[in-house]
């Protein structure tokens, strides 16, 4: 792999490679591969698939001890937004992963490099590589540095549904009520702002401010949910 | 938990959990905590959360190592036939698992203890709580203990056209000539026997043996897919 490349994983997350043809193997598309046969090169398919494992469990483990009263239903919801093709295409693009990837000269023509599906293969086979080289450790590192701050940054949020969690969450044991309630409505028509509170059984747990009363209501249940975490 | 179980865990496995509520978690169904409500009990549906990605990370790596030439489709398929509700359900019964689930006696009424479909999520919380109490190390004992060896036994076989698979392996590289020959048919009708081989370019690479000329091709593509593990 080349030197600006070693020097961006180390500067950046301070990973360097003890046997860099992992890194090599996960950078490179099939596609490379077959326009040089000699070099008897491999492509990062196999790594892709051990990567996706490691990644899996790393953010499993992480948000089971984050959000110890979070049930099941929600904690793989939450995976799942973690787990996809949109957000590791952007944790690629994020670490320039783009730029290294090692592809064939049609596959460079058809605008590989940019495409999302690739991105997200390298962004795994490059969790694979760090995990094969040095273990879990680093890799755990990587993720809280790059992907768990993203939590608090609302990042996952468009992939919820908070109303419905918040239903589900707070009616765990037995039935409650849950009330929302529009505050406040203010602005000129084209940029008129709502403020909706939400109550459980009476008790006021959010409020949410936004352009529709439904992104309100979203808002305030995403404040109350944060109690129950 | 109870001391037989503890007993069965330690003989069997060697296993002996530093933290005993971890075990009864992962063993205890929703019903039961429902029906004792003072216990302040914990079901298991959260450690088989985490589980499910322990598993599945410990079962990637040892497929990956030990066929490290299977490219990422074949290892996908292989993963998907050892992690499924079929295989988890039949692991928890042969562990006795079935035994030391608790449930409420509406659950214990119907039958749920033979459900495979808890004893899947018994199986993988049993994973996950293994795994939250002393790491990844007699995780992967266990699976060396009790999963694994079923690749050898042909556990995962059905799951697998072998034909296909041979024809996607042996052509990674450029195409291939692939035929079958009847090398021998004999018997009465109702207990016909057939005998094909396989050759790849012209070289014989196995011979199976079946009740019909298709399960003596499988058999025989099982055997030339050795020579490419």
């Amino acid at each position: 792999m080349i030197a600006e490349f070693d020097k961006l994983l180390k500067d950046k997350f301070n990973i360097e490679f003890n046997d860099e043809s992992l890194l090599d193997e996960a950078f490179t598309q099939a596609s490379y591969v077959n326009e040089h046969p000699k070099e008897n090169l491999k492509f990062y398919e196999r790594i892709e698939f051990l990567g996706d494992a490691v990644y899996e469990l790393v953010v499993s483990e992480y948000i089971f001890k984050r959000y110890p009263k979070l049930p099941q239903g929600r904690l793989t919801r939450l995976r799942a937004a973690m787990v996809n093709e949109h957000s590791f295409s952007s944790f690629a693009r994020e670490c320039h992963f783009d730029k290294y990837i090692r592809l064939g000269k049609g596959e460079e023509k058809a605008h590989a490099r940019e495409r999302d599906s690739l991105l997200c293969d390298i962004f795994e086979s490059f969790i694979g590589a760090v995990y094969l080289d040095q273990g879990m450790e680093p890799v755990i590192r990587f993720c809280h540095q790059v992907i768990f701050p993203k939590l608090d940054e609302g990042w996952f949020d468009e992939f919820f549904d908070h109303k419905t969690e918040l239903q589900e969450l707070a009616q765990q044991n037995g039935p409650v009520d849950i009330e929302y309630h529009l505050l406040d409505e203010n602005g000129p028509d084209n940029d008129r702002k709502f403020k909706v509170s939400v109550s459980i059984d009476g008790e006021e747990c959010g409020i949410g401010t936004g352009h529709s009363k439904k992104n309100a209501e979203q808002g305030a249940a995403k404040v109350a949910l944060k109690k129950y975490l």
